[in-house]
């Protein structure tokens, strides 16, 4: 961190990202992250053998990124509704801007692979939550639901709809109805 | 029906299905249907004009196929919760079977077309459900929910289950938490 090889590697991913989520994976070339990178071909090279693992590379990062997040809000003891409530208001910012999701590209790129980067992906997504829903539960701020089942919903309604809102216009209804959906799972109505 | 010109159209939409479910839109050439059918080149085309046209026949084919179903059985007067039992066990059934699932090749068609053919794709799917679920509500079958809501989360959790299976494995409990879920939603408890 802070190393200048350390920064280059980063503006090389902050430079990618929005490249495969407008054109996924397949289009885009070591040379078109050279042109968005002002990078050399060799001062590319350098740093990643090719595309996939610069791909391979964003994904990691925002699993990391991603899984901080809900752990260290536990750690401080946040209240499991408010913890959702920013988890959720989050997914909507992402359903609405699907022309900033990598599912595309990830979807080709799982394509190209024979390993699990996907299943890691996946898992950590899972975990995440699964820790998040049982830590409210333990907590009595969550009912007692099915997990698994619970999970599930979650990510897939989510999925399908940052897919399938890139091919239809999609309202506002249909990402609030996913939220609302999680939300009436999870949260004990004050009655 | 039953003429020779309707019987080749139908011959070519069978034949094309599964190309277009392996390998999704963009990669299927008329070279390949050509071969597929074992159509001469002019054969082919004086059915249809390219891939696009094709792929189009076969949505509005699935699309009058499955919005038949519900309302026949609707017509019928078959109680709700069976007509759910049956469309979930197709669901499952089709998860299970993704590589079957033209998903992928919906999504990429969809890239290639200004017109809207995916949201009139989408309308039928939304009606389909939203007509099954106020019939249950209204023979009291069916609890009293948000069918918007429902429906949305009944046809994204489906999309992206089957758009997710084709990259990561998935085990028979995801497929049945989705299903299991929407029951749950729906199905009035015998208490």
């Amino acid at each position: 961190m802070g190393n200048k090889k350390e920064q280059t590697r980063e503006m090389i991913l902050e430079a990618s990202y929005p490249l495969f989520a407008k054109d996924g994976f397949n289009k885009i070339t070591m040379k078109d992250i050279c042109e968005a990178t002002g990078l050399s071909r060799g001062g590319l090279y350098s740093h990643f053998s090719g595309t996939g693992e610069i791909f391979e590379a964003i994904l990691s990062k925002l699993n990391e990124k991603d899984e901080m997040d809900f752990q260290k809000e536990m750690d401080e003891k946040m209240p499991a509704p408010e913890i959702l409530e920013r988890a959720l208001r989050l997914m909507k910012y992402e359903m609405k801007h699907s022309e900033d999701s990598l599912s595309l590209a990830m979807y080709e790129y799982a394509g190209t692979v024979s390993g699990d980067v996907m299943g890691q992906f996946t898992e950590a997504g899972e975990k995440k939550w699964t820790d998040l829903i049982n830590y409210g539960i333990r907590r009595k701020e969550f009912k007692r639901v099915d997990v698994h089942e619970i999970v599930s919903i979650i990510l897939y309604a989510y999925q399908g709809v940052r897919m399938w809102s890139r091919i239809v216009s999609m309202t506002d209804s249909t990402f609030r109805a996913v939220t609302e959906h999680i939300k009436k799972q999870l949260l004990i109505e004050n009655s």
